[in-house]
């Protein structure tokens, strides 16, 4: 092996050679949308669903995947790519790019015929256990990102700020707030436990559609757990039992500490580990520690 | 010449050859901030202001400009890449990018050493005399931007959308409204003339600090105008006696229509007119017709 291979714009090439132009809209405006996949053992996680909120931010942004690439062919994609990097057996993540392509710079969209420029790449992952055993802290930072939260874009800077701050803060995550009322994390979903009900964020332009968190909360249902999706205010922090986090790549972690200050009694709780069994229940892993 | 040459990274190059890797986090995240200046005979226009700005959105987002490149050193690069295009004598347009460079994406900052990436491009620039002669139609759209508007980012899409819809109305711009105030437009400042007063949105984080915006505002306080600057509302527009935008590339241009119906008269307004007049005059430009 000579380095991981990428895919870009109808081929595969080591990722130290994938270059784009300075005039791709992904560079010059974030012109763009994405997905980051799960696979184990070439076995792709929600497969369908990441699919499927790929269309929609797609279609919120006027953009089209590349002629002739449907699901199937994305499919494929994937699965060679995985086999390129020595992934197909393993753990891995697989990051999916669309851009609306290179063009001179106009804000408007380029002429009709520019090619959209596809990027897909595949990493080694190695799931975060000790987070989801031991639970990690968090920070909360002011939500100043767009109101169309539901698209997943390349629009990023407000995220890499706010995580940036709570890796300055040694914290995993930084929980956004908008306006008092908790919208998610800098990447990931956050659902708090509230009277026993899981609560969290309605969908809608303030949150990603959450794919882990659409599958816990129907974990939570299948369970007769009471679930509220309803605006949680950051004043009811007195009365979170349990905060936890959900994500592609996370699953379920328990946050242990906001703000420096423990959640419930600083440890995770029992609807979180009741939601983390379900979860891997579900997807047919045996968690190591874990359900100890 | 064989086409344009850009400065990418330390060296100049042709623009077909100037490629970013795709793990530059201008490509990935839009985590990146730009300026874009005018050159008139190799003369740049409000130089100081635009390196003041770009250091501000530098300070906000955490961005360093590589080693040694201070504004001296960037005011070198610029007449440079002028000279090498040939633009040292005419009329150009100076893009100005830098991203937090090339690393593995996390949300979190790359490792402490990762080069920024510094872009330059230039390009001939045709004034648009009969825009700011006749005056442009607008539409209206939801302001649904960050709540960090006064950085001059990358994470451009809100305002690719709203120019796109602009666009497809047959409008010039996009005046973007949030809750029911008037900020700014797509890529302009958009100031009212309202009871004679010039009135437009203040300094603060739902609109970026124009530069020809501060420029306009001057000469309308040395020409003795009232110059308000508050929250405009959408609801005033029946006292809306001008409108008009203001930026590095159309300076002072007059709206006479905003979503299809009239602004005033319907034409070029006196007080939009005064300001374009003091504009050239300050500028020493000799406009070829405006002043009739």
């Amino acid at each position: 092996m000579s380095g991981p291979q990428v895919y870009l714009d109808g081929q595969f090439l080591p990722l130290s050679e994938a270059r784009v132009s300075v005039e791709d809209r992904g560079f010059l405006f974030g012109d763009g949308v994405y997905e980051v996949l799960r696979a184990s053992a070439g076995r792709l996680w929600t497969e369908e669903a990441h699919w499927r909120r790929l269309a929609s931010s797609c279609r919120e942004v006027a953009l089209s995947l590349p002629d002739g690439l449907g699901e199937p062919a994305l499919h494929g994609l994937v699965l060679e790519l995985l086999e390129r990097n020595g992934l197909s057996a393993g753990e891995a993540t697989v990051y999916l790019q669309l851009t609306r392509g290179a063009a001179p710079r106009t804000h408007h969209f380029p002429p009709a015929g520019t090619r959209p420029t596809l990027y897909l790449s595949a990493s080694p992952f190695t799931p975060p256990w000790e987070a989801r055993e031991q639970g990690v802290h968090a920070i909360t930072q002011p939500d100043v990102r767009s109101l169309r939260c539901n698209i997943k874009s390349i629009n990023l800077l407000p995220n890499l700020l706010a995580k940036q701050r709570a890796k300055e803060a040694g914290a995993t995550e930084a929980v956004l707030v908008r306006d008092g009322v908790l919208t998610e994390g800098a990447s990931t979903s956050v659902l708090a436990v509230i009277g026993g009900a899981v609560c969290t964020h309605p969908d809608g332009p303030f949150i990603l559609p959450g794919i882990t968190r659409d599958v816990v909360l129907a974990l939570a249902r299948d369970a007769g757990l009471p679930v509220s999706e309803r605006p949680v205010r950051l004043e009811e922090r007195g009365r979170f039992e349990e905060l936890f986090l959900a994500s592609t790549t996370l699953d379920v972690v328990p946050v242990v500490a906001l703000d420096g200050l423990p959640i419930g009694a600083g440890r995770p709780g029992p609807v979180t580990r009741a939601l983390q069994r379900a979860f891997y229940r579900a997807q047919g892993v045996v968690p190591p520690r874990l359900l100890g």
